[in-house]
């Protein structure tokens, strides 16, 4: 029996899975996460490509950073019981603290752990990657509970010289024109934001290797947030065979939870990821279009000037937009099925709608006679509008100046609708595919 | 006594002599009503020139359909009364029905009325052009009253091999550019819809043939709706002869009414005679612009793809807008005198705004002084708004740049008023005509 | 100690000097005002060039008109009790009144009386250049209490062949491009409308003269309302000069009072000059925005058709939008040391924006990293905006696309954050000047 979910389902357990993993920019965490995700891909054929780049690396104006290996944190009172240990929540250490092993009053203890205070019963997620520190994170109840006395602080850790890690699949296509999601797996132990992301592209990569036949190739990067961009891009001359191939690109980033559709623009707004996008939110029941000053994620740097890469940003909700962003309380209750099948559904529509689109022109002069063709009474009506009134304002704007999405928002249906008129169109021989808008 | 409705009145007389025809699509009420309008133009000196067509010939993607001759219609009851005769009102009998003599009880005559549920009182106006039926149409109330018993539904009717008519009129000017009007006549008693259009059109014809000179040649069309207007457009090379030379068209249905003023546009709602009719309509105190997607006359031929022709509708109550289209209620008590005086005011408008228009540039470096003219103190003021500031403006914006509408639209007047300033600052040689925007 | 208005006080004091003259579009009051601008600037090393055109010389459509000298105007009564007279305030007599010597009674003496029936209390400013008048002005309280009786009508004045005047000053920058300012003086005793507009001019160029260096040459012109304005232009070639040099062009009106900010546009609104001044005033508290409608002082003569130069109107209140203007309300208390001072550092934001304004673009790929350049945490947080996140806009924008306007339009801030940004930035060798706009 299927009720719509099966991917959303899959996608859900496959976060659960990778969820209690420590991961941040570089380290065990990030590796494991790799090794799930290929092997979540492998059946379909396609190969996880995962490269790793040392440490000191000059990466445009940046440095690949030390390797972080976090083996044990807490904190303990003078009885020995543990107020924290980051064996029950990866974000009670900060990220990428440096290693400590001292007892403290409660008056320095406090200068290390870090709260949120607005909302007083979670763990903040917070890092430090480039300035070294070590420090505590816990609910603000927590902290203010904690009574005079002497604390152990505890980190067993390290910062050496190892690797930055991120991953790659490519799904070809007909052409070597490109379409990209990007999306990364640096954060530890929070749902949404982001074991979501991985997961919807994991997904989609399997979809599209199952497909019959693609126009375009698929190309699926996995990095760690900012650094991780900016390494990949800085790599094997990414930056312009990126700029000569990707006619659209998304970052995939908090596709798990149920309350919105969102979208970040490009720097201008105007390209063919902005409008493909566009057009599948404005028939979602709730949407949200962010400009680009709401950035956030890798968006930023795949639109950097020079960079000038068609990418926008696809989240349910967006990052920073929800009380539960960056905190204890993105867990796996946060996210559901529901909402990674809806995330998914947008983006096989995306797909749907850039591996379909075209210009189209009427063949006859006039209006067609539709009643002898058996098209005037036996269009089937959706939703709210009328689908001969479909039928005719496609057959009055298939004029070889207007693409699928221009009808679509001409029209004020969705693209599936405009594709089913314009297939049984074709196939009465009313309409033809044209090269390019004629006008 | 002239009270400004002299054509009002011709017009409505018109159309109150073609009202009782029994038109269709075909037949002998669409010849009669020619035969009347090239009477009505024949003083004028121009030629009203019918067209036939045969049935079965091929029209672009359709077929000219079979002439339709109606001679009798009624029910009569089991006593002889006559429920409904179409000597009445023509109404009653369904549009292309074929014939019928038979005797049924109340349950099967019921199939065969046609009413209109929403508008109890009224007969509907219903017709089964392509697809072979009979029927008859009453009110709603009149269907509802009728007891249990036998009937006698009669249609003495024929359907054979005959002719599709249409017409034309040419009223030639100093260019080939020609202003296109079409109008429809295929609808039995109503009188917006459509006996106003055809009489605003012949009064068109007359007062253009009286005019001292015209810029452009007008060409008229008379055709049955849909078919007549594919028909027309099929036949000697239309297409591209009226794609090459039509500079603006204009469809005129229901213009005979006083409730309102308004427009249909064009496909992209930017050819010339958008501007043109948008001009016009914005200074009249009441008037409602249609998109594209609320077409429904021969406009979606003229705007069908490959035809592009700029052509808008113009009606005074847009047709499917008011209660009474369609039905028995638009009668000769639903237009007036005054309602096609507003219309007939508006085309005449539109025609001298395309007679004039042109670009303007001053003569002189900085403002000009009026003073030593004349022109400061005894420009009247019309309306509210200060004729010496108008004035002021013609001459800021007639740099080269701006026609009479842009000048209108700019300073806020009808073209009306542009005219008399334009005119009157050429006669102190402060203004000139300029071949095409200088920018 | 400086209270930051040090500018505006010099400024108020100069207009309280020349507030008294009698001044009109010819003769002494005029030329006693352009000796002391002459004084004003003098000790910047930068001389203001007087200029005076015969009457009787034609300028463009118009003639320079005959000088006007007055002497002495009052209307006294049979006891000789000086009604009105204009030593005690210059608005009494009609500009360019021609001379009289007559007793008459009180309904004729009414008909030369001119009072502002809405504002019982102010004497209004009235002229009649162009035809030969006299007259005078008072309140309308004072008129409608003259009690029946004789009076006397005396004006000592002279219309001659003489000259109209006009002045002119340029401070030279690298380049011959040009910034213009254009002011003029030709109204007695009124503050706001006109002491205030020269004043500004004057303290402008000071201001100008002491920079280090500019990059344009600074143009102020000083004329009598309309027949100077259109005087200058039609001498020295100089329309062909400016429209080849002039890139922004300000006429200054009414820039004393603290009322509002305000700029009326240029002919079509699109000027380089519009865009600068729409960028300072929207970061004002208060400012309105009027179009080209709207108009009343020399931008008529500099955007006529012909002229077209890239010129717009800069008030504080703009002339005829307070109910003091044209009346004897307009006084040095309507006028205030901050009201100058708010229109002189809109002038010099506008003055420095012209001067700094480049487009820019980003020297390295992806997001440059901040921190360690220092660049990330110590930047200062001004009014509402986060520093931070105005330098990652710039460095987003930075693109070669977007000039220091278009920078702070996007992002939403002062043109002034914005250079001190890109400054820090260029430091920082991060970004560069490109030469013009390379997409």
């Amino acid at each position: 029996m299927s009720d719509g979910f099966e991917a959303g389902r899959r996608m859900y357990d496959f976060a659960s899975k990778i969820f209690p993993y420590t991961r941040s920019i570089t380290g065990e965490g990030v590796r494991q996460t790799l090794k799930d995700l290929a092997e979540y891909v492998r059946p379909s054929g396609v190969e996880l490509k995962i490269s790793e780049v040392p440490s000191g690396t000059q990466v445009f104006d940046w440095t690949v950073p030390k390797e972080w290996r976090i083996k044990e944190a807490y904190i303990e009172d003078e009885r020995g019981n543990r107020i924290i240990d980051m064996k029950e929540n990866n974000l009670h250490v900060l990220g990428y603290s440096i290693p400590v092993d001292e007892w403290v009053d409660l008056e320095e203890l406090k200068q290390h752990i870090y709260v949120e205070d607005g909302q007083p019963d979670v763990i903040p997620y917070v890092t430090s990657y480039y300035k070294e520190r070590y420090g505590f994170c816990m609910s603000k109840n927590m902290r203010d509970s904690l009574k005079p006395g002497h604390y152990h602080m505890y980190i067993d850790s390290e910062l050496f010289d190892g690797v930055l890690n991120y991953a790659e699949a490519v799904v070809p296509g007909q052409t070597d024109k490109e379409i990209m999601f990007s999306t990364y797996f640096c954060h530890p132990s929070m749902a949404d934001n982001e074991c979501s992301g991985p997961a919807l592209a994991a997904e989609l990569i399997n979809t599209l290797a199952a497909a019959d036949k693609l126009k375009y190739t698929y190309r699926f990067v996995f990095v760690p947030e900012t650094i991780g961009s900016i390494t990949y891009l800085s790599r094997d001359n990414h930056v312009p065979y990126l700029k000569e191939h990707v006619k659209a690109g998304f970052v995939l980033s908090c596709v798990g939870d149920d309350l919105d559709y969102s979208m970040v623009e490009s720097r201008y707004g105007d390209t063919y990821a902005d409008r493909v996008l566009h057009n599948v939110l404005k028939f979602k029941d709730k949407y949200t279009i962010y400009d680009f000053h709401e950035r956030g994620s890798d968006e930023r740097q795949y639109n950097a000037p020079g960079v000038d890469l068609p990418v926008v940003c696809f989240c349910r909700s967006k990052f920073g937009e929800f009380p539960e962003y960056h905190t204890s309380a993105d867990d796996m209750t946060f996210v559901s099925p529901e909402g990674f099948q809806g995330a998914y559904d947008a983006m096989t529509e995306v797909i749907e709608i850039i591996e379909k689109n075209a210009y189209y022109r009427v063949k006859v002069l006039c209006e067609p006679q539709l009643g002898k063709r058996g098209l005037y009474s036996d269009i089937s009506r959706k939703g709210s509008y009328d689908g001969i009134m479909v039928q005719r304002d496609v057959l009055s704007y298939a004029d070889g100046r207007n693409d699928l999405i221009d009808l679509s928002e001409r029209i004020g249906v969705p693209v599936s609708e405009i594709v089913d008129i314009v297939d049984r169109l074709a196939d009465n021989d009313l309409l033809e595919e044209v090269e390019k808008p004629s006008v």
